[in-house]
């Protein structure tokens, strides 16, 4: 049965990106010390071509994620970064290179259709205008029995949690404030939800949290 | 050397309190769940004056807690709850009982000068008008060689951090989105700021985070 899994790095105090986003800093303010933790980690390295690296928890982590992973949905900033992203020819076919670090089928939340983008290395664009439900059928159908990653934005995390939709969702937080920036869970505005710990794994630099979501699959 | 230390239980979604807490859900909805966790637990029952209870890690936890706190600081709501608790005679000495589970100095932030309480048990209710940095010297001057514990609420706690005054921060995350309410970090407004972990400790319940500051003794 394929889950619908959110895997996503946060600040101690909650934020997905720091303060005022922009080209040069992508993940705003401060935001690169969200991911400091995998950047160094064998398997995140080998998704991104690139060699080395160290062989640890952290890396397992990421390894685990891969490879039962069979499609992934996105929000479109993630795709293709913020304001004017469409009118912008270099960033059109997203921002990720020609050999994007998915290497799976991925379906991009937009409001603009456009045709399937067929990248190298595995990875497709698929754009879905009808809301986060038909992406995540979309993923679905052809994840096999693999799962569905929800790799964020923090918005497309909160859609998902809001319509009952994710099965799974891990969480590892960074050891750093950020004081600001875009929050992953904002105030979801829902009725109070227990979820089911169900790990939590520990280095220096991160914890990573996993939850069962109830109502779902497990 | 005297610590302040940071110590508060919140949900994933980082608050401390669920939405519209009154005086029959001061935690507000859903605000419970955040210390289940710490309820059954012998040292917590203990410093309540109950028997029994779990002898678990939990339970080590909140014991090392007790035993190196030498004075506290708290907020005025969590003295005595919200609007209207100064006018309410049956406020007037606090919500936690004629004996309350602190047993050693409490330092309450307010605008409102008032005489100190003296209560059974060891605890004390002094009120502090000076602001943060002077109930954490009133604090200090009273804990000998223990600690400061912050106990909330998340006010207190954000004063704290954006003064510099906190060593260390401990915090427990309860398995549960709340989706609204008090949030612990809310926007601080900081500069990015890189903690030290130095301690993860995980049962089926709850989530033990432990950092300490940089920039204070350790």
């Amino acid at each position: 049965m394929t889950r619908l899994r959110g895997d996503i790095s946060i600040s101690l105090d909650g934020f997905v990106a720091g303060p005022n986003p922009s080209l040069e800093e992508p993940l705003g303010e401060g935001g690169d010390l969200l991911h400091e933790w995998a950047l160094s980690a064998e398997s995140w390295r080998e998704s991104h071509g690139l060699a080395g690296g160290d062989k640890n928890a952290d890396s397992e982590v990421i390894k685990e994620s891969i490879v039962t992973t069979g499609a992934v949905v996105m929000g479109r900033r993630m795709f293709s970064g913020g304001e004017g992203a469409w009118e912008n020819d270099a960033r059109a076919r997203g921002w990720w290179g020609d050999d994007p670090p998915f290497h799976v089928p991925v379906f991009v939340l937009t409001h603009h259709p456009r045709e399937t983008l067929v990248m190298q290395g595995g990875t497709t664009f698929t754009y879905v205008t009808e809301g986060i439900e038909a992406a995540v059928d979309a993923a679905r159908s052809t994840a096999g029995d693999k799962d569905v990653l929800v790799a964020g934005g923090a918005s497309v995390v909160q859609q998902c949690l809001k319509a009952g939709l994710l099965d799974e969702l891990q969480i590892h937080i960074a050891p750093v404030l950020l004081g600001n920036g875009t929050s992953l869970f904002d105030r979801l505005g829902i009725e109070p939800l227990a979820l089911e710990a169900t790990r939590v794994l520990a280095s220096p630099t991160v914890t990573h949290l996993r939850f069962r979501v109830p109502g779902r699959t497990a």
